[in-house]
């Protein structure tokens, strides 16, 4: 991948699917064309800032075409002074303002809601989509600060320069979010990543970053920003990425009946050990990920080796300002008869994982933030270990 | 009681506990003295906002005996001006605020965890701690603004006028919130409850309401807030009102282990059918109030009568600006051979609550935020219902 050049990844020769955009081999990769591909558990937690080849990549359309020294974002709508600029008048404008923020999918883990049951016509995330990285651009608070936004915005609404086949339509990916988290200093347009110029796999050159609410509302290739007073009426926000609830099949959807994802549950993901690996005799170690949403912060994780009737608290890793994700690591034992080791994540509200997958089962597969569970080979004492 | 007259209940005859202090007859009362009570689940949905004489009391202490005249409120610690504040000037310096908030006590719903587990030493609080009500006097943030934080400034640390007994010392109540949340515009110091002087047994003539948070930390009599680098070390920061773990007896509580509470967890509570009441045959009908912490929304709220294998939505009535309940109400079948009724809401962080009260058990009996559930006694077809 050249830097600083925007291109699309479909110019390069393609050796593995995301190899022309710079990510490394090793991915998980779901769908090849768009890439949408993440790391897998061995490598999730290889650094707490995820190295940009291993930070997962969830994309609806062929990364766009773009020639930076002509790209415009356009600010309008509820604003007083309606503004188009360049990359170079963000730059010259605004301050340079940075933020360590973790990005996770509302489709993480929907793998084990599709074994509860079928959730047709959506990408079989497993652990994968939830990474890590250093944001830097300017502040969006001081863009529609400049803008002025008018007494009845309530929404700041994005659209990226992507063009997504949804319903017979082409458009760019589009959502929003509530105005007053978009004037939070959290919020970023971001045209840098880990310090290095925003790869185009990863939405550059100009994207939003939203810490604290599911990835799909940070857009990539942002194009434009609209002050409304309703949230956006793109397809990915009125159709999809809203929560359903349980009784309701891809036939029987109705919109009206799902409200808007935003921000992020509190929730924690097993990296080690891995599905069907052989552990004990004695104590097993557990590594892992939590993550709180909306700037609530990972108070406590705890693991549990019989079924949730006892827990005991893992070690926590560092955290950065409220948006970032914890690692977590500690021993627990497995109660004999028993395979499978759970974790929890608490947030700072004293809220905690809901127990099973099965209770928060959507037809959309979105956010399922149930107990961590993986299921191991216990070995008796004198057993050894097979590979 | 007598209006706009900073008293104590103790000086006024005594019909039924809280009569003097203006409460309501029915007030299911926990404690005399200090006065713990709240309304029994018939008139707790009574209105939106809570009349006064029915909004919970939770006091640690009698109710301080004050002269308003007398009054003052001081800042200080890490500011770059201390004031010293008259009710007076108070009202004269700031602009007025008015806020509609829900308060809930973090001990609400304890019952159940004492049920799994004995909660040794606390209330044995139901359902009762927890009304709505406005709330009316200054932004906190004005006035901390014009003590002007200083840089290293990160709590803002309340102490009241009570006179608490705990481990051989008597103090104020006292308690503290990060000063991100001291500065948000909900947060007020309050003088006036629906419309009149806030009464003496609310914390009159002067408390500070923390919209989103666990009662304890709306300190009332308020007579000091400090700005400091940490967060409060008054017994009921730094002991109580923390999450424990699990595992973790009153014998064995290391302060360390557990987690400060600050920001509530959706939760909700069936006001409608009782416990123990004849309903059916036929779709049951539900009725309860739910609430989301920290600002988040009640996004839906859903009912089962076959013990969480399939959710039936309620219909929910209003919201305030966030930092309200909202009422449902729905009808739910009980399947044959069942006789709970269960309900869970979600918030706008896509966040529902745990499914049962013992996978939340602490020894404080805190934040019960489990399903809310009843018991009830099904009637078959041609079954008289026995008052």
């Amino acid at each position: 991948m050249a830097e600083g050049r925007a291109t699309t990844v479909t110019d390069e020769p393609a050796a593995a699917p995301g190899a022309a955009a710079g990510k490394h081999p090793a991915l998980l990769v779901r769908e090849a064309e768009p890439l949408n591909a993440g790391p897998p558990p061995e490598l999730q937690r290889a650094a707490f800032v995820t190295p940009t080849e291993l930070f997962f990549v969830r994309n609806h359309a062929p990364v766009p075409r773009l020639d930076p020294d002509a790209f415009r974002l356009a600010v309008r709508g509820l604003v007083e002074r309606s503004l188009e600029l360049s990359l170079a008048e963000l730059g010259e404008r605004f301050p340079r303002a940075e933020v360590t923020a973790t990005l996770q999918c509302a489709g993480q883990r929907r793998d084990e809601l599709a074994a509860v049951r079928p959730v047709p016509g959506e990408l079989p995330w497993g652990a994968e989509p939830v990474s890590n990285a250093c944001w830097a651009g300017v502040r969006l608070a001081d863009v529609l600060t400049a803008a002025g936004p008018e007494p009845g915005a309530r929404h700041a609404v994005f659209r990226g320069l992507d063009e997504v086949e949804r319903e017979g339509r082409r458009f760019g990916f589009g959502g929003s979010v509530p105005l007053a988290k978009a004037l939070s200093p959290e919020v970023l347009l971001a045209t840098e990543m880990n310090g290095e110029p925003l790869p185009p796999v990863h939405g550059g050159p100009l994207r939003v970053v939203v810490p604290g609410y599911i990835g799909a509302r940070s857009v990539k290739w942002l194009a434009e920003i609209e002050l409304s007073s309703r949230s956006s009426d793109n397809y990915f926000q009125a159709k999809a990425y809203r929560l359903y609830p349980s009784h309701v099949s891809k036939e029987t959807a109705d919109p009206a009946q799902a409200f808007e994802l935003g921000e992020l549950a509190v929730t924690s993901t097993i990296t080690s050990p891995r599905a069907g690996e052989a552990v004990g005799p004695g104590p097993v170690r557990v590594e892992g990920i939590a993550l709180a949403g909306g700037g609530r912060r990972v108070e406590r994780v705890e693991l549990s080796g019989d079924g949730g009737a006892t827990w005991t608290p893992a070690g926590l890793g560092a955290e950065g300002d409220g948006w970032t994700w914890r690692f977590f690591a500690g021993e627990v034992a497995l109660v004999p008869g028993r395979d499978e080791i759970a974790a929890r994540a608490w947030d700072s509200a004293a809220q905690t994982q809901p127990e099973s997958a099965a209770a928060v089962w959507n037809h959309k597969g979105y956010m399922n933030s149930s107990w961590a569970r993986v299921r191991v080979r216990p070995q008796r004492p004198g057993e050894r270990e097979v590979g």
